[in-house]
Order: structure tokens, then C-alpha cells, then sequence
């Protein structure tokens, strides 16, 4: 059997206790190591479950595939994934080849950014399409998350951004050279993503265009969703340009249209003035 | 203490350790039970816990929420909700009085249907809005939700639809008698979602409207996602329709473009030709 396990969102313990069973009774564990992390680091995990995890970066459980589903015809092998195994990550590839090959597969869910955002206040009905922002070089700067955010809002639907991650990541150069050498991690802050889609703002408005989103929009950030340092802060998309919320992960959400109840709940971690460039659309919407 | 717990989707294993080591510390314990079931009953998650639940239904949480708060302040209280606290249904009301009363809250994360959904094969990043499909009545028959699918395959986005729950809903005899007795908790099946579907599509049809759903586009069922006979099943709308997938909770995904990965996820659980309406639009990108 090939179980896919969600970790959740914290810590250990976010784990839930079918998926620690699971983790527990099985000959080989992997820990997907590419796509999110967990604020406790690899070492804590594997004295949690009492078990070694097995590290999987991209290049494995791309071209190792076959590597981590090798007997698990005739034992059990756990794939962990933070978060939900189908959250912001999809890991078809390897589900689709565990069938192919006739191996048995178990999903055990967990919670992901995806659904966890809503602790924020804003309520999941109301979001449209998630975008991904990705780190700007000197040469790429892609927009497209800003259209599709813009996209959402005149829907009147909130945007989930989920932020860069870079592990693994080699220099231009040495992946010319073909040097093994990997750049330290990286992982987008809220400040950086706020930062970039003002500089979109700024050029699409000497553009003269018509600005679906502005300096003034009320967003909120996230930063270490169900640890508990967790920090939530709902501000200006100027404001939360400049605010520092620590350690990764961060993410960023868009508001739209606003019920008040949504309001209230902003109000609850909002920077000082946040919410004054609010106006009321009816008397059950609000908007910035 | 007030502690706003996720259960998961499945049986009482589905809770994480850190949201079972809340419930096993706290002085009272409530379950929310109107917006959602667990396949197990509150007797297995009692015997799990090794704790008494209170049952919370819609009348204790919006109008006695000061009960559940009471004390909360010097002990510690857990309210349990299926899914994620913040899922498909927000509980902000009851975290806004906690907040106004000075009592701190903590949220432990857990999958919900939001996010699970994605375990059918199809990628959280192609969805739009999420749509709710109300049973209807005689004399009430909502299409707001067709047009919404209908926007997001505009879109190119897949569409989640959460069906409709009544659990402890008087008949309006009884309402206007005032007599407190309860219809039989009733569930929508992934077929009824369909049939009503099917009946908006037959009738624009006939107005000459052109159509952004058929009963050719292909869907995806979900029954009791996260349980040990979860089932998923994937075909037209038509087929849907006629599918029994056993007990509660059903949902139901439109699908929109596709991608050939999701394409090959859907058919490990279709139905027979169910896929052969499928078209491609570019290399990359199929549609039904």
C-alpha cells in the first residue's frame, strides 16, 4: 500500500492520528521536501513518529518514482506531503503510477493552505482562482497573477496568492557548469509579493490603464498558518508592502467584496487604519 | 480557552494529535452538527475522546453562543466542527464573542471538503467559486448556482458544489403550529444534484439559451471522502445522474479545461465512456 499523508500545517502534532498510525506501521516513510516545509524541521518529525524519513526532493520523486513505490505491492511505504497530499501540490504522477503498476494507494487528508486560510475571516465561498507569485529575476517578470487577481475582484471574489518557494535551487552558472550546488532556500514574504504587484500597479497606471487593483486594496497576510506563532495582519496592500511578519511561509490574500461579518473579522489583526479605505457597496457589502 | 477544533472528514482517527490532546484538556466539549456529519456517529468519537460531547445545533451556536463561552476565560472550552472550522462553513460569529469577551482563541486546521476535493485528480488551481445546489421545493427552484458553474467554465475553471444539508428542519406546518417536531435528517445525493442540473439545462435549452453546461460535460461524484468507502466516480453529467454512490456526504465537481494529467486521475474512477465526449483544445488542454 502506498499512503499519502498530510502533515497539516504546525507542527508534530498537526498530523492526524490515523496518518501517525499509518506513518508507524510503515517499512519506508519519505518526507516531500520540495514544495512547502513545516516549521519544525525533519529531525523533530522523525523523533515524533519514532521512525527515519527518508528526504524526497523534486529530482526523486520525479525520476525516482519508481525508487519509493519499489515493494509496496507486499509492504506498506507512506509518502508525507505538508499540508494535504492534493492541496497547493498535486502529486498525481506518483498516485498514477502506484496504479499503473497495480499498487494499492490511501490518501489521508489534512488540512492546507487552502482551506486553512480561512481562519483569516474571509469565507472560502467567496474566493475565486488561486494565483502563485513567483520570485522576479532581472529578465522574467511575469504578470499574470495580477490579471487574474484583478480577474477575481471584478467577480467580486477574493484571491488566495501563494508565495514562492526556491529549494533546491541551482545558480544559472552552476547549472551550466553542471555544479551540484544548490543556493540556500528561499521563501517569498508577504512585504515581497506586496512589493512586486505595486511595481504592476505602478506601470499599468502610466499605462493609463484602469486599475483593478490599487495601493489602497485591503489584503491580508499570513505567515506560519497553524504554528503557534502564527501571525495574521490585515492591512493596505501599501501597508503589508512594509510589514515584516517573520519566518516562512508566507501567503497573501486579495479582498473583494466584503461582508461586514468578513469586515469584523479583518478588524480583528488589522494595522492601524487598514479598513479606512473601505466603502460600502449596499448594506450587506463592503469594498476597498 | 476557547478551541475551535477540526475533525477531518473521516472517522474519530481523523482528528490531529494536537486537536485530541486539546479535546482530552478541556472542561466542556461541543459538537457542531448542523452543517456537516461525520460516518461515525458522536457516540464513536466519545468513546474515542474518552469524553462527553454536548451537541451544538444552529439554534445553541447563533443564539446560545454565550453558554458555550461561558467560563471560557478560566477553562478551557472545545468546539468541534467536521471538516475545518473554517471549511465550508465559517464560525466567525462565535470567534467574534469570544474576541469581544477578552477570551483568547486557538484554531487547530484540519482537511475539509475545500481541499480534499482535490484527491479526485483534479488540481485545487483550476477551481473557481464554490457553488452550494439547495434541494428544491414546489413553489422554490434557485439556478443562481448553474450560472455560476457556467461563469467559472467560462473561465476555464473547475467548479466544487457543496450539496445541501437539512438536519433538524421543521416541516412549515409544524413552524407555523410551533410545534418543535423534526423532519428526518435529509442529505443530497450526487444524482439529485445532477437531475436538478440536468432540469436547469433542459429548460434554457428550451428558451434558446446557449449552453454552458450539457448533460455530455463531465463531472466528477465524491461520497464520503476520507472514510474507508469513500467513493469517487467520474462520468457525464447524464451518468451522474443515475449513479448511486450510497450513503451521505455527496459532492459534485464540474469540470472545466483539463489538463492530461487530470484527465488520466479521472479515468481511474469513470464510468464506461464516460471520458469520450472529451475534446481537445490544444496539446495541453482538454474540455467536455
Amino acid at each position: 500500500m502506498l499512503y499519502l499523508i498530510g502533515l497539516g500545517l504546525g507542527d508534530a502534532t498537526d498530523i492526524t492520528v490515523k496518518g501517525l498510525q499509518a506513518v508507524r506501521s510503515c517499512s519506508r516513510v519519505y518526507l516531500e521536501a520540495y514544495t512547502s516545509i513545516l516549521t519544525v524541521g525533519k529531525e523533530a518529525l522523525e523523533e515524533y513518529y519514532g521512525k527515519q524519513l527518508i528526504l524526497a526532493d523534486r529530482d526523486m520523486v520525479e525520476q525516482g518514482a519508481d525508487e519509493i513505490l519499489k515493494d509496496a505491492d507486499v509492504t506498506d511505504v507512506a509518502f508525507l506531503v505538508v499540508g494535504d497530499p492534493f492541496g497547493a501540490t498535486t502529486h498525481s504522477d506518483l498516485v498514477l503510477r502506484a496504479v499503473n503498476a497495480g499498487i494499492p494507494y490511501k490518501v489521508i487528508h489534512n488540512a492546507s493552505i487552502m482551506n486553512a486560510v480561512g481562519c483569516c475571516g474571509l469565507q472560502l465561498y467567496n474566493f475565486g482562482e488561486t494565483v502563485s507569485v513567483v520570485f522576479w529575476t532581472e529578465t522574467w517578470k511575469p504578470e499574470s497573477f495580477y490579471d487574474k487577481i484583478c480577474k477575481n475582484r471584478a467577480a467580486g471574489l477574493h484571491t488566495l496568492c501563494l508565495l514562492d518557494i526556491k529549494v533546491k535551487e541551482q545558480s544559472i552558472e552552476n547549472m551550466m557548469r553542471g555544479k551540484k550546488i544548490y543556493e540556500p532556500p528561499r521563501f517569498m514574504t508577504v512585504s515581497q509579493a506586496a512589493d512586486q504587484l505595486i511595481q504592476i500597479i505602478q506601470r499599468r497606471r502610466e499605462e493609463g490603464e484602469e486599475l483593478g487593483v490599487t495601493e489602497d486594496t485591503v489584503c491580508v497576510g499570513l505567515a506560519r498558518l497553524g504554528a503557534d506563532d502564527q501571525t495574521i495582519r490585515s492591512g493596505t496592500l501599501r501597508q503589508l508592502a512594509s510589514c515584516d511578519l517573520g519566518g516562512p511561509l508566507h501567503s497573501l490574500v486579495v479582498t473583494a467584496r466584503l461582508h461586514p461579518l468578513e469586515v469584523d473579522m479583518l478588524r480583528v489583526n488589522s494595522e492601524p487604519d487598514a479598513l479606512k479605505h473601505l466603502r460600502m457597496i449596499d448594506s450587506s457589502t463592503y469594498t476597498s
